[in-house]
C-alpha cells in the first residue's frame, strides 16, 4: 500500500494513490504557472520538488502539462514513481515539505493546451432518451449507433477550466411552430455531465491506434461539462451536426487523474448486443469500462448520480474509432464520453432528460423549479472511483455559474 | 502602381501586389523553418531581409506565421508596407537581393499552426445539388440553410500542406441495401474545392465579432481541399455530423494571400432571397464577396472551374456567425467556405456533384473515366483573383496524390 509522511486522511479523495496533475499559480508569484500534484489538502509544486531532491526535470518545470503529455507512457510511469517516492519515503520529507502549498491558497488553471477536442455520444440511455424525446414513435437509436461510437469535433479554443463563468449564448432559435427564426439568448441552456480523456503521446498520420494501444496514448482522465443551448442546437444541427449550440464553452475539472490511478476502477463494459467490427471488438481485450460515480449538483443540491460504468462504448473503443481512418493524435487532444446517463431517472446527466424536455421540472430545496438553467445558477459535477484497499480516487469538481 | 526592382513578369501570379506569406526550408539549412514571401519566381527570406536592412522583427524571424498572425491588423499593414518598400525601392536592392531564393529550390511547409478548424457549407449550388442527390423529391435545401451559414468543426491536427500524400482512409461503410456495415478502404473518395480564411487576431470569450470587424481579425486567404470519404460519411453523419469521413486529411495551399491583396477582388455577394437576421445583414456593409476563379485538375486535366463569387454566404458572415454565441477566436484559427460550386455542371467543386453521384463519370484524356478517386490520382486546385491594373493575384496550388 502506498503511504505518505504527510497527514492525509484515509478517506481523502486526493490520497497517495491518486496524485492528479494540475497547473496552478500561487499568491507569491501570480504570473507564474506551475505544475502541481494534489495530495490531501495540499498541492505539491513538482518542479520545485524535483529541484529540491536533485532530480530536476524540464517536464515538471513547465507552465502546462503539454511537455509531460508528449513524453509518453514510460516517462509517465517514471514520474509517477518519483512522486510516490518523494511523498512516501521519510528521507525526502525535509527537502519536499517546503514545496507543499495549501490547496485553498492556489489558483487552478486549464492544465494543458487543448489540441483537438472530440465529443462522443456513448451512453445508450442518453441516446435513447433523446431519441424518444425528439423522434417519438420511431426507433430511439439511429441505425449506426450500436455499430460505431458516434462523435464529432468540438471547439478546442473554448474549453475552459472549472470556475470560469459561462455567458448565456445568443443565437438563432426556431421552434417547429415558429414561422421564422428569432435571435436572442438561449432559452434552453443545459448541461451534459461527461468524462474526458487526455491524450498524451501523439500518433502518425495514416496509422490507426488499435484498442490494445490505449494505455500508450492516454495520459489521464478529467470531468467535463459540455454546456448545450438546446434551442440553438435544434435549429442548426441538420445536416452537419452541433456547432454554436455547443461551441460557446466546455468546462473541465482542473485535475487530470492519471490513468494509472484507475486500475481498481476498471470494469467490464455492458454486454454488446450487436457484434462489433474487429477494430472495435474488445471482448478479448483488457476491459476499459470505468466505475466512476458522478454526481451533478444544481445550486448545491444533488440532482443526479450518473454511473460511468453503464457507458456502452469505452474510451479505448472511442480512440480506436477516432483514428481508424488514419487521423493522427497530438499531445493535448481531448476526447469526451458524451453525456453520462444511467437507466434511472435520477441518474441522467442532462436536464433535457432529467426534466423530459421540460415536462417534469426539477424541484430545488428553495421551492423553485428548473426545466433549463437560469442566470445565476451554478452547476457542479464531481466524481470518485474505487482505489486500492477501500480508498476512493477523487476527480475534484468541474463547476460553472451562468451569467447573462 | 506597386513596382519592384526584381525581374517579375507583368502576368506573374506572384507580382508585387500579392506578396503571399509562407514557411519554407532551404537546402542549406533543411531543419530551419523560415518565413518567406513569394515574389515572381523567388522567395524572399523576410527574417534575413529585415536584418539586412536593419529593421529586425521577431515576428518575421519565426518558424511559423503564428506570431505575425497574433500581432493584429496595424502590424500586418506595417509589415506589408515594409515588404513593398524593400522590394520596390532601388536603394534596398543591394541589401535585400541576397535574401532571395529560387522558389523551386525551397520546400514549403504548413505556414501556421492551426488552432481550431471550421468548415462551412456556403454554396447554394453545392448544398442544392447534394440535397437533390440524397433527398430527391423534397426541398433540396434544409429549412435553416438560408437563415444561417451552416458549419461544423473539423480536425485541426490533420490539416496538411499541399503535396502531402493522402492515404485512402479505412472505415465503416454501409449502403442502404446492405444488411450490416462492412469495414475497409473507402470506395467513394472525393474532393471538395474550397477557400480557407486564416484568423490572425484573436477575440475574447463572450464577445461576438460583428460583420464590420472582419478585417481586424482575418489575416489572409488560402486554398483548401476537404478530402471526403462519401461512404464513411453517409453511414456516420446522423445525427452529429461528419467525422471520420473528413478527419483523415485536409490539404491547404502553402501561400497565405493577405486580405490586403484582394481589394480588387471584392464583389457584392449574390442577392439574398431571405432577409438575414441583423447580425448577418451585410446589405449596408462593405461587401465581402470575392471574385476568385478556381480550377480543379485531376491528373493534370481540368475538370471544373468553380467561381467563388457565386457563394451565398461571405466569409464576413461566417465569422460573425461563428462568434455570435460568444465563442472566441485564436491566432491560427482556420475557417473554410465549404465546397465552391457554381451553377454550371463544369463549375462544381466535388466529384459527387460533377458525376451526379457516379451516374455520369468524368472522362479523362487517357480514355479512362472516374466516378470517385483511384489510388495514384492527383488532384490540384489553383485560383487567381483580379489585382490592380489588369494584374492577377495568384494563390498557387493545393495538390495531393492518393496512396493506398
Amino acid at each position: 500500500m502506498t503511504t505518505t509522511w504527510l497527514a492525509v486522511p484515509q478517506d481523502s479523495p486526493f490520497g497517495p494513490h491518486n496524485l492528479p496533475y494540475g497547473v496552478f499559480t500561487a499568491p507569491d508569484q501570480p504570473g507564474r504557472r506551475r505544475i502541481g500534484v494534489a495530495i490531501g489538502g495540499f498541492v505539491l509544486d513538482v518542479g520545485a520538488a524535483a529541484r529540491a531532491v536533485g532530480e530536476p526535470s524540464v517536464l515538471l518545470d513547465a507552465d502546462s502539462l503539454n511537455p509531460l503529455l508528449a513524453a509518453g507512457r514510460p516517462i509517465w510511469t517514471q514520474v509517477r514513481a518519483s512522486l510516490t517516492r518523494w511523498l512516501g519515503e521519510e528521507s525526502y520529507r525535509a527537502a519536499v515539505s517546503p514545496c507543499l502549498l495549501e490547496r485553498g491558497e492556489v489558483e487552478l488553471h486549464l492544465p494543458f493546451e487543448v489540441a483537438d477536442y472530440v465529443d462522443f455520444y456513448a451512453s445508450e440511455h442518453h441516446a435513447s432518451n433523446l431519441g424518444r424525446i425528439f423522434r417519438p414513435g420511431s426507433d430511439p437509436l439511429t441505425p449506426n449507433w450500436k455499430h460505431l461510437p458516434i462523435g464529432y469535433h468540438g471547439r478546442a479554443g473554448t474549453v475552459v477550466v472549472s470556475g470560469t463563468p459561462v455567458v448565456r449564448p445568443h443565437g438563432q432559435r426556431k421552434a417547429p411552430a415558429d414561422p421564422m427564426p428569432s435571435f436572442g439568448p438561449t432559452r434552453r441552456l443545459d448541461i451534459e455531465a461527461e468524462v474526458g480523456f487526455v491524450v498524451g503521446a501523439g500518433s502518425t498520420l495514416g496509422s490507426p491506434v488499435p484498442l490494445e494501444s490505449f494505455r500508450e496514448h492516454v495520459f489521464g482522465v478529467l470531468l467535463l461539462n459540455d454546456w448545450s443551448a438546446r434551442d440553438i442546437q435544434a435549429w442548426e444541427y441538420v445536416p452537419l451536426g452541433p456547432f454554436l449550440g455547443k461551441s460557446f464553452a466546455t468546462s473541465v475539472s482542473p485535475w487530470v487523474v492519471p490513468l494509472d490511478a484507475l486500475e481498481h476502477a476498471r470494469v467490464a463494459p455492458p454486454a454488446r448486443d450487436v457484434e462489433p467490427l474487429p477494430y472495435l471488438d474488445d471482448r478479448d481485450a483488457e476491459p476499459w469500462g470505468l466505475d466512476l460515480s458522478l454526481e451533478v449538483r444544481l445550486n448545491g443540491h444533488p440532482i443526479s448520480r450518473p454511473p460511468f460504468a453503464a457507458m456502452y462504448w469505452t474510451a479505448a473503443q472511442q480512440l480506436a474509432h477516432l483514428t481508424v481512418n488514419g487521423a493522427s493524435l497530438r499531445p493535448g487532444d481531448l476526447f469526451a464520453s458524451g453525456t453520462v446517463s444511467g437507466p434511472e431517472v435520477d441518474s441522467r446527466g442532462a436536464l433535457i432528460e432529467l426534466t423530459w424536455n421540460g415536462e417534469n421540472p426539477v424541484e430545488l430545496p428553495d421551492g423553485t423549479t428548473r426545466t433549463f438553467l437560469e442566470n445565476g445558477d451554478e452547476v457542479t459535477i464531481t466524481a470518485t472511483a474505487p482505489g486500492p484497499d477501500g480508498t476512493r480516487i477523487g476527480f475534484g469538481e468541474v463547476t460553472g455559474r451562468i451569467v447573462p
